[in-house]
């Protein structure tokens, strides 16, 4: 039995090792490879308008680099005109720079299966990042902590239509600020063997995930191969600020790719009409792209819209609206004519329950995304109240619902199968397909089906409780985390990975803020 | 005030028409018209394989028209093959026929502002249709009774984004079955103002609706325009019975819109490949709209398609699916080339509960009905339990969400004034839009905002009682029931539909089945 399971270790021994051989593979799809159009719902003129406001505000408003001289400097070596940290780039050369940029990259995970093809007609789903609470049924909202990390990064792994363990899936605010991006790494290489993202809040963090990498991978994979692609938000509207700026330019530097992606709410940090908004998020798009090319021409860059509304009484961001639909799906537009990966989209909602409010704006979110041509979509699972919260139930909720964008991508097969013009003849008028020969031929792969979702019959389902959906989440949940068994992995590379993190933490005081 | 409240009165006096004629109007949108591109799913090549093969299926199989030698005689004598009760329609003749059939209609609401466009680029909403059942938060679910049917129409009428009044909201099944549709009819026609549907379980109660409508409009009115839009659903796989084309001839002879639409669930009622299936939707289309065109040419007919898959497990029929949103999306195509206005989508889902599971199927069939094209979407909002059930917190919720349909399809503004160039020059890199000048002339229409979601605080929320959106919904329910005034009607006409109702009662036992 060992060496069935475990055929694919590469060391052996020890009663612990032995353990780690027979742990067993949970399926996950493939990443999105869509066959069916994008929604383009900006004409050609409408799309030249914005291409040439964005130019427009590059070379006469321009954009900030802030505590960066390197980066001033680098921008007055490619031509442009630099005034203390303010870069005026004269049109055209963002587009100029960006042209080294891959229009496609893969991502390699540890498990060669698991590696994703960012760009073309893909799309790969990971979790949500970033939010200090989680909340679950019995539990209600609480701060986070490295458990609860843990467990998302489980509950990630195990889910099937997931294709990446993300990066914060929450924040575990139980360790220093300083040293969790330390241990948040040391989860997603050992509980899962899906990619994942690196640390952005320090420069040096981004080089301690580049480090691990290259005790996980092998440095000369690092170097040669991108392994992580990490999120580098810019300061909406328009500055560039030192701390995201150095995480890119460690990233660029070893071949590692970077989301750079304005984070706006509409009206606050954009015009708060859309044609507006669009065109400062394009401007923001080919200031940092063309930067990422700046530090080292053909390093893989994902271009990233997050761009939602304002709820115009209560000043709070709003979610699966009809204004995040319309930029999503124009940003898509403007993203391809510049020849790069897009990232946009997610689990999006404002509600502070798992509930139908979070529901209807995360199915428009979801929606929107795939028909937006996105490439990378984040936060597509789990994300609650508006990103402050990381739910335990709507990760396996909306973790479900990720199987009908794939199902709808694959688009309708018309060949002679699909036509069915003899299930029509044999059936005829007043007949019934159930039991005919080509239903039972196609019946298994025809339909999506929830794997959490409630079918029964009322009956049954009233005898069982009436469950609702959250209830049938957190029953999910459980079942999940208690079925839960980790990848295979190296025990060497284990060893050096845990030593790596302790080295570092104790080369470091603890800091809280 | 009375003169102000009181002046679209056709006639005055008395206490009782006094409290009448000061009736509150509430604001209802005007129906969609869509700035915005089709989703278009197929391509040209797969349009035409679907095309070809629906009419081998008319010609080579035939459709059946039982119970109705009337029908078959007008088959007959427009070119088919008659055997029997089985029609072969040659290749080609369907679609002869159906070119007399209008492009676009209006359909009349006795206040002629709520007068609906059906078809172009027009989307019209309507709610819930049929379901046995009610539930509420309250009361769980229940047989409903002609009382759940008045309150459903009393918040349709008060729901801003439903344009239309629907027909059989819940079936009132505390009414003898042969006298409910004479309280249906006056419900609408006293309780609502807005555009609704005639009756069509029987030739006789679709002659009582026109014979309604002749006292509410006035018989020569009715005789040239359009006043009812009713569901004459086919019985697929290709079975068009005698009652529903009776009544649809009913309605083609008195100038009325008929919505002939195949009712299938995939796999049971047509192939279990989507192709299969539109190939099937089509056929009956061009066999049941040419037919109402054979009754009387010009008369306007709406080609409808409610089709959703099975769940392979339990055989219960599945809502908010992919292959639902590719049967939609092709359909809508079809439709088009046809010429004809397009009844899909709906606010379906498969929960018992208005929970998240409603919610997810819910927004995913409203997203992909409005950009498939539809332009009258029954069962736009209150659709429960695979339509079993009218849910009173489910219909304000969705009604609620079609307000995101409005938005969306106004499409992106790219005028000066949407291309905010001022707003960035004055805000510039690190400043904030909330307070600039464009902002301040912008911000009351640029968001949509929920009237029923929440969008509060955290710690508001929690005060006020965490509570859900079913218990939001819950509490907006009870709000507009209390509010609720009866748009004003001239008394004298109001009598004469009482009188009618009663007069019809009187001349038939009660039956039940």
């Amino acid at each position: 039995m060992n060496e069935v399971a475990g055929r694919r270790s590469r060391s052996g021994g020890g009663a612990s090792r032995r353990a780690e051989r027979t742990a067993i593979s949970f399926e996950t799809a493939r990443f999105i490879q869509r066959n069916i159009p994008n929604f383009e719902i900006l004409n050609e003129e409408a799309l030249q308008i914005i291409e040439h406001n964005a130019e427009t505000v590059l070379e006469e408003i321009g954009v900030n680099f802030v505590e960066n001289p390197a980066a001033l400097a680098r921008w007055r070596d490619a031509g442009a005109d630099v005034q203390g940290e303010r870069v005026h780039i004269p049109r055209g050369l963002a587009r100029k720079l960006i042209s080294t940029a891959p229009k496609s990259y893969t991502q390699h995970a540890r498990n060669p299966e698991r590696n994703v093809e960012v760009g073309g007609r893909n799309l790969v789903l990971a979790p949500v990042y970033g939010p200090p609470f989680v909340r679950d049924m019995e539990g209600g909202r609480r701060y986070a902590t490295l458990e609860d990390f843990q467990n998302f990064v489980k509950l990630g792994y195990m889910s099937k239509w997931l294709h990446h363990s993300g990066g914060t899936v929450c924040e575990p605010t139980d360790v220093p600020v300083n040293k969790r991006h330390l241990d948040m790494l040391l989860a997603h290489m050992t509980l899962s063997d899906k990619p994942f993202m690196g640390s952005v809040t320090e420069p040096s963090r981004a080089q301690d995930s580049v480090d691990m990498a290259s005790i996980l991978f092998g440095k000369d994979f690092v170097q040669s191969n991108t392994v992580m692609t990490s999120l580098i938000n810019i300061n909406s509207p328009m500055v560039f600020d030192g701390i995201m700026m150095g995480a890119l330019e460690v990233y660029a530097a070893n071949n590692q790719a970077s989301i750079v992606s304005p984070f706006i709410v509409g009206g606050a940090m954009a015009p708060v009409t859309v044609a507006g908004t669009l065109t400062q998020v394009l401007a923001e798009i080919l200031a940092g792209v063309s930067y990422s090319q700046l530090v080292r021409p053909g390093s893989p860059v994902v271009a990233g819209a997050f761009v939602t509304s304002i709820d115009m009484n209560s000043g709070a961001p709003t979610f699966g609206t009809p204004e995040a639909a319309h930029i999503t799906y124009g940003a898509g537009q403007l993203v391809r004519r510049l020849g790069l990966p897009y990232r946009s989209g997610g689990s999006f909602c404002g509600s502070k329950l798992p509930d139908a409010q979070a529901a209807y704006e995360t199915a428009n979110s979801l929606n929107m995304a795939l028909l937006a041509g996105v490439n990378f979509m984040l936060h597509a699972c789990g994300w609650l109240e508006g990103g402050l919260v990381s739910s335990y139930e709507k990760f396996v909720m909306d973790a479900d619902q990720l199987g009908t964008l794939h199902h709808l991508a694959q688009g309708i097969q018309i060949d002679e199968n699909g036509q069915a013009m003899d299930a029509i003849r044999e059936v005829g008028p007043g007949g019934h397909y159930l039991g005919c020969a080509h239903t039972q031929a196609n019946f298994k792969s025809a339909f999506w089906r929830s794997d959490l979702l409630d079918y029964k019959p009322f009956e049954t389902w009233a005898e069982e409780g009436s469950r609702d959906t959250q209830t049938l989440a957190n029953e999910r949940v459980k079942k999940l985390l208690a079925d839960y068994q980790a990848p295979e992995i190296d025990p060497g590379t284990r060893e050096a990975l845990e030593a790596f993190v302790a080295r570092r933490k104790a080369e470091m005081p603890d800091a809280f803020i």
